[in-house]
């Protein structure tokens, strides 16, 4: 295996050398991708935490009325899984699905056992990557509550800032929780007071 | 310190006797709030992570146009924190009050590394109950993105089936992210189809 986007994420955080994740890494498995290809459905047990290497993936549900629910984009160094089917083995409620042809490493607990076991650094650096994830959902739920469509727009366009123009608009809407139109007129009026994002 | 209500939940879980617990607990502060007093205020740091022995708090926030949108309640049992303020020590966004007379235990870093440091399987289990947040607002996200007001309302009974009675029913219809006549109107739906959880 090449040197990884993953061992480079990890060396730049914990005491770690490159070849020492690398030789963990290599009892991980790669997955290569096509577009549309499903990586998790609905009922499935989720064992893994994708890494995105290359590509774009969505994770993102079906309501009873078979309507699609986007809960996250994870484009190039994001990690996305189903943590309540991963870790407290429930089926899942989610899809997770490649929106471009994709390179995926698959996460399971024993890669983590192994890192927590090598790195006596990581195991904080893991509970600090929880912390987060924890914060960036209590603010995503703070603005489905309380957010207007703009405000939910510009907080996507930051934390998302390279895959506008990866994603269909519809898929951005049902991310904010808006309906597509609204998407529509959030954008013009943006551009017409000059907003660079686009 | 009598026995608290914390003591318990940690013996429950992990390999620890009450008393080495409590002997930990003796450096915590307990406060006991009256009905309305805050704990937390937007814009400050969150020091703590509360931990009910006896009422009721409400995590919220206040959007741009003034008005209230209710992220959490914690009952007896529950912990409640800012936790992107906590962990990641920013300003929080939030304000923490109390719904009623209530008592709360002030947990802080060191009670956690006193107890990482004491109790080989606390770490584990700290973590879980980090996936279980994860777990918790994954699924608030989905049902704010794509579930019914009613289907939130069954939700909501299953998660908190003691508070009914004890918030106010806009707060109730904050937390679901509905408006206060939606949620009388499901309550109605569900008196009628002699539903039980009232």
């Amino acid at each position: 295996m090449h040197s990884s986007k993953l061992s480079g994420f990890f060396t730049s955080n914990i005491q770690a050398s490159t070849e020492e994740i690398e030789a963990l890494l290599e009892n991980c498995t790669r997955m290569e991708l096509k577009r549309n290809q499903f990586v998790l459905r609905e009922g499935e047990h989720c064992a893994h935490t994708f890494f995105v290497e290359q590509g774009l993936l969505r994770q993102f549900s079906i309501d009873t009325k078979g309507k699609e629910h986007v809960l996250s984009f994870a484009p190039e160094y994001w990690f996305v899984s189903d943590r309540e089917s991963a870790y407290f083995k429930q089926a899942s409620r989610y899809f997770i699905q490649a929106l471009e042809d994709t390179v995926v490493l698959l996460i399971d607990e024993a890669f983590i056992d192994q890192m927590v076991k090598k790195f006596p650094d990581f195991s904080g650096f893991n509970t600090r990557l929880l912390h987060n994830h924890i914060r960036h959902l209590q603010n995503r739920i703070n603005m489905l509550l309380g957010a207007s469509a703009e405000e939910r727009y510009l907080e996507f366009v930051a934390m998302y800032p390279d895959i506008l123009l990866r994603v269909p608009q519809a898929m951005v809407a049902s991310y904010l929780g808006i309906t597509p139109e609204s998407l529509s007129r959030v954008r013009k009026d943006l551009a017409t007071r000059n907003f660079k994002g686009r």
